[in-house]
């Protein structure tokens, strides 16, 4: 849900581990960053702000993506050929359309996805008076 | 784990989830910057990068701060007394800690705590010869 609204603050959590991956692409800033600014563009989600930093020459990545609707991040091991993405959407942003952008930029041997539902309890307190 | 080793690439990620919290304190920029970075400090963690943003007047803040170890990330909905944080971290960093350390500072009516480990299955695939 987008905080400049009074709607129930709900929203859907997603954590995608991919293995398998292609080792350069897991050590390249700029390839993982044009990949993740994409793949938000994808689920409809309004960027804030960027950062991602390199570890250095063959090491891994770890960025994020302030939205809108949340963020999302990745985390990569190209020793291992293993990243750690997060995607953390509210309101109208489309997090399976992510999904399938990522799964098929980074072309994994195996992934596990896991959606977690955030908020759920949260219309149990009403609206704090302005 | 720490992205400079080669050691496996697992970690745990806390998603944490406040009701009924202080709106005041969820819409200061200033506070929830101080907060989220004490408890990374708390659990040992190394901070590599900060970003928040304040969605405006009684709105809600959104910020991210890139660990060496991964990431901590809060989202809140001042009009519902929600926050959304998670927290990713790799190696010795001891999540529990900054967990504690939330709870005590936000003082929550209520909290839910789910703790899921990552990168279970890159040991399946072996290091990337260098």
């Amino acid at each position: 849900m987008m905080h400049t609204s009074t709607h129930a603050a709900t929203g859907q959590h997603l954590l995608l581990d991919l293995y398998g991956c292609d080792a350069a692409l897991l050590s390249s800033l700029e390839q993982l960053t044009l990949l993740i600014k994409n793949a938000a563009h994808r689920a409809n989600a309004t960027i804030i702000n960027s950062h991602f930093h390199h570890f250095g020459h063959q090491l891994g990545v770890t960025g994020v993506l302030l939205l809108k609707e949340s963020h999302m991040s990745i985390h990569t091991w190209p020793e291992h050929g293993y990243a750690a993405i997060d995607i953390f959407m509210c309101g109208d942003a489309e997090v399976d359309q992510a999904k399938t952008y990522l799964l098929a930029a980074f072309k994994p041997d195996q992934h596990t996805s896991q959606k977690i539902n955030r908020g759920l309890y949260s219309n149990v307190f009403p609206p704090v008076p302005a």
